[in-house]
């Protein structure tokens, strides 16, 4: 694996691989000392277009346990704002000496871009409304130990599906490790190509969560409700939105106990999720942010450290 | 210790084990290699949700001494501004896999709060107007190294109490160490409530300092004028609040030779303090500066390293 | 060496010591492990009162690899707009317990004046529109490289000499190693007193590159035009800029084969460099970033390990 830029760079070996990865790394989490040595003398930067607290915090610590020198560098407000091309600006940042880009940017395909242009390892760390590959690995990392193996476990993922990269990269990396999806999302938020997506789709929230529609669900994604997108005209108003398409106690009551609930984050509470729903004994998110930062360790580790096994 | 939250929380023999601590830890600064080992493989996250480069910079240089990993998230404009609770972005930080959360926060009571969502450690790094416990600490040590013991001595605490984490942390501390505080600030820069709190007040400052009032003092701690405070009418021009509570060249010679001046910074020169007097040889404001960061080790070595004696 | 404040404080012997220890310095970044331990239990604090994101990584992953905590200090809005004074800033990073202050400043002269106060080594990452002495110190290393020993050479620096202290450094440091400099520029954007300078001047060009003018031409260094000069009326448009003074694909084919261009970036494409230039055969741009770190790890070597040979 040289980059990873899209969940459908992985083929299921290579997806498994990392996930059995970051279960060894998660055990580190759990220790009193959070260090190990593979990737000592090695340089990654976190070089963000974007804000993104919570990607960024993860991407740094789960490289500073694996003892890697981490930079973070916001583009923002830097060389790009004074004219810098894209490709300059990756190729500087690597030609100082750098192993690994982390990358996140506000336009779709800019980080394959960067992969094209640069010879360190690339690793998306969300891009426009395209792909986020490593949350697709932590939701996945997620339903695995709550449901053990993925294949034929049915998934109804909610919201934004349009201007979702968690959406996006989801439902190809569940397809890999032969899961099905459902997409539930208001016509307005499901996008323009989706008959060709690898997924059946629905505008019956309660339909689906009741198993009516496609089957039993064996776990729920909701997704966060950009507010921005408001003003686009995607829906009518937030209170409309939330009756249709937000977990409510009510639709929390349609799923079986063991049915667990994700969210990438940050929640809208009262909007997509109820707090019913967020805070509830079905509720993983605390487990996915967790999960995070083992996936990501796995993901630099195999790119940086070689394939060979992690011995931890 | 579980967490620092407020300087009430500190009792005698507490407070006196980290300031003792804090000492062995000093002598690390003068040291070409300042480095201990025992904290290598933790994690520290600075939590700061208003900005203050001294003070996040006094904690992660006295994190990383210590060997642990230090993590700065910046809550402004990331997930908070994004609609998130705070409750959901502390619990999200903590799922990483931190072991202790330094939070500075706007509003008073705010990292309390968090200490009881979160099981990690919590340092409260200054919230509101309410209190700012390293502060107090690092002030102590400095008056302690001028003095020596604290019990029965006189500190006058000058400035915008109202308004002063600084100053209630300040109080609490040096009361339960034993010394005898004198607040000094116009009427409409004194709390409403300061009659219970444990320290005489007074509107004259020359009075104070020249011991006329209270008692000769053995100490004077200037408070930093917020210039945002102006537009509320609490004092009518700077150069008024000058005259009356600055700590100018006459004032200085009130004191006598020994009597440390300290002031938390940042100074506004001209304002609170005259150059003679930050400047002078009185002036401990920068051992101050220094004695943060030994303060800052020993409260991360006291919580994260248990209450076992320090080897340095 | 105690600070590097301008390109004239190094005398020849001391410059061609850099750029020797920078050379095995370079050797590290092409290694697996890119970690030396020499400065480990040192501090070193960025102290960047503007934005450089370039400089700023280069100087963090500079200290890093030689083991140092580097602790990223953004003066803007901090301390500084809080009306704190430059040197009770400094003074007080100082305090913290600082080896070495890199400072970028806006005003020329401030990076001097805070040498004057502190007592712990201090870098100028560039003040104002004064100097930048790792950018002459990474040009030569660069130069070096491509043409061997400097003494004779001739390089053409090409731009906005008056606001550039990228020039004004390299001016002194190329005549220090023997180099011969002539500074190509509208009138407009050549300083008042350039006649003083150790250098020639011209306002043409292709006489220049082609060797008409001041002999044959060695390298030629570009400077970026900053575009907040345009609004101060030194030229008319960018395009008339980019005719009379910008690097085009003719003016390329006026250089020797061998002739290497330099830019200290980021680069404004099509205004002062083509993409033929920035990406031909004779382009060093990424050399120069790459030899930035080295540069700056020999620097720090050199100020905080003393003066002992290093091995690497």
């Amino acid at each position: 694996m040289r980059h990873l830029l899209s969940a459908a760079d992985l083929d299921r070996d290579e997806a498994l691989a990392i996930l059995d990865a970051a279960a060894r790394m998660h055990s580190v989490q759990t220790r009193e000392v959070k260090k190990l040595p593979p990737l000592r003398g090695r340089t990654i930067v976190n070089l963000f277009f974007e804000d993104s607290t919570r990607t960024r915090s993860s991407f740094e610590i789960a490289g500073k346990w694996l003892s890697a020198d981490v930079i973070n560098v916001s583009a923002k407000g830097s060389s790009v704002s004074k004219g810098e091309s894209l490709r300059d600006t990756a190729l500087t940042v690597e030609a100082m000496g750098v192993d690994a880009l982390v990358v996140r940017h506000g336009a779709s395909g800019a980080v394959a871009r960067i992969a094209q242009w640069v010879d360190c390892a690339v690793v998306n760390a969300g891009d426009g409304t395209h792909e986020h590959p490593t949350q697709a690995l932590l939701d996945a990392y997620t339903l695995r130990a709550k449901l053990g193996e993925l294949a034929d476990r049915h998934v109804a993922i909610v919201g934004d599906i349009t201007h979702s990269r968690v959406a996006r990269s989801n439902v190809l990396l569940l397809r890999t490790l032969g899961a099905r999806v459902t997409m539930v999302a208001p016509p307005t938020l499901l996008p323009a190509g989706v008959a060709t997506w690898p997924c059946e789709t629905s505008w019956d929230l309660d339909a689906v969560l009741s198993g009516k529609a496609h089957g039993d669900v064996d776990a729920v994604m909701m997704l966060r409700v950009q507010r921005e997108r408001m003003s686009g005209g995607y829906f009518p108003t937030e209170r409309e939105y939330a009756i249709g398409y937000g977990l409510s106690p009510e639709r929390l009551d349609l799923l079986g106990e063991d049915v667990p609930v994700l969210h990438p984050g940050p929640m809208n509470r009262g909007l997509e999720i109820s707090t019913a729903a967020a805070d509830g004994a079905r509720s993983v998110v605390l487990q996915q942010v967790q999960a995070g930062v083992a996936v990501r360790m796995a993901v630099l580790y195999r790119m940086l450290a070689g394939a060979e096994e992690v011995s931890v």
